[in-house]
Order: C-alpha cells, then sequence, then structure tokens
C-alpha cells in the first residue's frame, strides 16, 4: 500500500470538507475568495497532473478511489487532503455529472509583475477583450504548443483561471506566464522600452502577410482582439506594424484562436523547427 | 409592406406545421430522413444567411418577428413558409431557449462524387477519424477563410452537417464542398491519379516542418487525423511526405483544428497574399 497524499473517504456529499469542490458551476461567482473569482479547478487526470505540477498552491483532491489511484506517483509526499468519492456522491457535490472522475483545487497564486514577464521573454501574446473562455483556454494551449513565453491581458479580457478556461486550454493556462496591463493602451509603451517588436493582427488592405513579417526574429509580441470588434484605435495605434492573414474572398475572419495558432507558428517556427 | 417568402404565424408549439424544428437537440438522431441523420439546421442570422446563399434545397424558416424582418433582402421571392413564433413558443419546438432567435432548415443534397471533387480541386484537406463535430465544424470555418477548394472525409469522421458542426463553422460548411472516400486508405490512390501531392500531418522526428514543405505549390492535399490516435499506419504509408508542426517541448499536440489552421495557412498564403 503505498502512501498517496491523505486519503480521506467522504460519503456525504453535504461534508464540508469538500466545500471547495461544491457547485462548480457556479463556483467562480464565490464572493468569499480574493477578487471573487473562486478557486482554480483542474477537471481530469491530465489537466490534474498539470495542476500538480504548477507553481500554484494545492489545496485537495477529490475523485474517484480508481482515479486518485492512477495518479499516485504525482500524489506521493503531497501533505494535501484527497477526498475519495463514488460517481453518485461526486456528482451531488460538483453539482453535476463529472465523466472524468477526477478534481483538483488550488489557490489563486499572486499575478507577475508585467515588467517582470516583458524583461524574462522573448515572444509574446498581448490580448484585448477576448472575453470568451473557450477562445481564452485555446489561445493559452496554443501559446504553450507553440513555444510563446507568456500571455498580457490588456483591456476587457477575461479571467483565464475560470474552470472552462482551464479544460480547454488543457492545463496549459497553468504553465504560460501572464501577467495585466492595467494601463491601456498606456501599457503597450513596457514593450517597446524593452525592445520588442509590437505587431497588431488586423485585417486591414495595408497590412503585412503574417508569414513575411519576419515575426520569427527578435523579440515580438503580437497584438490580438476579439473576433467581433477586434482591436481598438488605441491598441492599434501602439503598435509597430499590422500584418494579416491572407483571407479567402467573402470570408469575413477566422476564429481568434485559429488566428492566434497561425501567428503563434509563425513566431516560432524558426526556433523550433 | 414587402412580400417575405410566406409568412404564417404559429401560436401552438404542437403544430405540425413546425415538425422540421422540433426537439432539435434529438433531430439528428431522427430515422425518418434519408441516412437517419435530420435534417440541416442553420441557427442564427449569420448562419442562416449561409444557408440561403448554399445549394442546399431550403424547406423553412422558424424565427420570431424582428429576426425573420431583419432577414426581408434575404428572404424576398423565397416560396417557402416562414413560421412567426414567439420566443416562448420558439423554445417549446425547438427544446431549448434559442437567443439566437430564427432558424432554416433544409435538406441534405446528395454529396459530390469523391473523383469530380478531386479534379476540380487544387488545395484539400482529408480528415481521418475527426469525431468531435466541434473540431470538425471549425476545420471547415478554417478551411472557408484560408480558401481550401474542398475537404474529403476519409474513415471515422462525423456527419459535417450535424447541427453543433454547421454552428461552430458558422455556416462555412455549407459553402465548402466535401465528400467521403468509401474505401479506405485505397481511395487515396485518386489523389495522386490527379497529380495531387499528398502530406500527411504527423508528428514524427522525420517529418518536414510545415513552412517549409512547399505545401503552397501545385495540387496539394493534406492528411490529418484526429488528436489521440493521429492518422492510421494504411493513411501514413499512402502519403507522399509527413509534415510536422515545430512544437515547444512538453507539450503533446494542438487541438486538430488549430493544427489545420497553420496547414492550411501554409498551403495558401502564396495564393491569397
Amino acid at each position: 500500500m503505498r502512501c498517496v497524499a491523505r486519503l480521506i473517504e467522504v460519503t456525504d456529499p453535504e461534508d464540508p470538507a469538500v466545500d471547495d469542490f461544491r457547485d462548480l458551476t457556479t463556483a467562480d461567482r464565490r464572493p468569499d475568495r480574493p477578487g471573487g473569482r473562486g478557486l482554480v479547478i483542474g477537471e481530469g487526470r491530465l489537466v490534474v497532473e498539470r495542476l500538480l505540477d504548477s507553481p500554484y498552491p494545492l489545496r485537495g483532491l477529490l475523485g474517484e478511489r480508481r482515479r486518485l489511484d492512477a495518479l499516485a506517483d504525482s500524489l506521493e509526499h503531497l501533505d494535501v487532503p484527497a477526498y475519495v468519492v463514488t460517481p453518485d456522491v461526486l456528482a451531488k457535490i460538483v453539482g453535476f455529472h463529472l465523466n472524468r472522475g477526477v478534481l483538483a483545487v488550488a489557490d489563486r497564486p499572486p499575478e507577475p509583475d508585467p515588467v517582470r514577464l516583458i524583461e524574462s521573454s522573448r515572444r509574446l501574446a498581448v490580448l484585448e477583450g477576448v472575453v470568451d473562455h473557450e477562445n481564452l483556454g485555446a489561445m493559452f494551449r496554443n501559446a504553450a504548443g507553440l513555444g510563446l513565453d507568456g500571455v498580457l491581458l490588456g483591456k476587457g479580457c477575461s479571467d483565464p483561471l475560470y474552470r472552462r478556461s482551464v479544460r480547454v486550454s488543457m492545463g496549459h493556462v497553468l504553465r504560460v506566464p501572464f501577467a495585466r496591463l492595467n494601463e491601456w493602451p498606456q501599457d503597450l509603451e513596457l514593450l517597446g522600452a524593452a525592445g520588442f517588436r509590437v505587431a497588431a493582427l488586423a485585417p486591414r488592405p495595408d497590412a503585412v502577410p503574417v508569414g513575411r513579417a519576419g515575426l520569427s526574429r527578435g523579440r515580438v509580441a503580437v497584438l490580438m482582439g476579439s473576433e467581433g470588434p477586434g482591436l481598438s484605435e488605441g491598441a492599434l495605434r501602439a503598435a509597430d506594424l499590422t500584418v494579416g492573414i491572407p483571407m479567402a474572398r467573402g470570408v469575413d475572419s477566422l476564429n481568434v484562436a485559429a488566428s492566434a495558432a497561425i501567428v503563434f507558428h509563425a513566431m516560432s517556427e524558426e526556433s523550433l523547427g
């Protein structure tokens, strides 16, 4: 028998010990947490493992016994409670049937200082108005896979640590550092000051095709807006150049995460190839 | 007062006239339609307009009056019923609250012959085992935006006309021609016979980086599998070359639609740029 965290059986769905995991569909609105945004939840083995690997302060786990057993190697020497439940009790606690069968919960760590993130990076994405949690999660997954060093969140972006973003990112939102730019768009000047070229992605006739903009050279930050409104005038003015994705006639735009994949690939292909 | 299709008010949610729109969450399993796959449903103004523009035989519309009014230009001279309902009756008919407020329904047209689609195309995507309806829809949106001529569906792909795929594709699944390859992987020989180079996307150490594989030259078909299992051995053997997306260390894979965006861009950037 291996020592796996502290296994604690829970049979009563009302047990206060599992309050961190209660009613997950509304937990992001919990007012009792710093910033009112609730805890960071990882769902399913893959994402739970990424949460365990991350710098996020782990609070505990909840899952079916066989799912926790499958995580035994990662759980060894962890001094947190791991609550063992049946699928039925699990569904009652979280508020829906969870077929991934295991969850972990962590506290939000302090967000890094944007200046420090900029200084330590070569390739960054800067987002404005990306509200959709799935798109945001998908962009973090692309950023991780395509070797970006971090993400800066400008005005109007959602919380990347929202449960759905974490899930869609496959947990990569926990590995790609991000920071907020509070003065918008003035804080974009921090990038130029650190020697970054800032490339705004926008469907303009004078935009340089993304494959010919030399994005793989030097320090580059790509500035992306959301699908509908795109980037604000202020953000566009703060950029050094505008890049575009060549599109077929009669098609208005790609999904923002698909666009991000194309641009991040153009930024990184030389160094990863 | 303009003549807009045939406006018919419906106040009884049980009215058989609107049966095409009933219980949309289960309609895809309707056994009374050819192939048992139900009708093609477009939701929301944008997708409805794309359905009206498409070669799909339109059967009718259903929506709130202001939503149908907003479509007046597109509906002129159309000889199909347009059922006017309140939001409440609409929800009762379709089985959930639909905040897009308008739907159109069409019959499935006969699928094109793959040989003819191959002959008339220069850039094709060939999919194997893409089951997820959202990924499939997202891939069609990417194919439309990045100028592919068509999609060939190999073994194990879902139906691109499933309601969720239509929605995620933003209706582009109705504009990008697709055909099925029934003998798999033997039918891939049709591509070589038509002068196509077939490039398989696979994370292999000997894969050519996608940006350096000359995918924008000549007739090219890119062969893509699903995220987990990837391409089968038979499909990989049928390809002329293997291409890969350079990835960061420790990240297993991108989402299949994100990968498609990167590859389709590499195929088309020269001609659309």
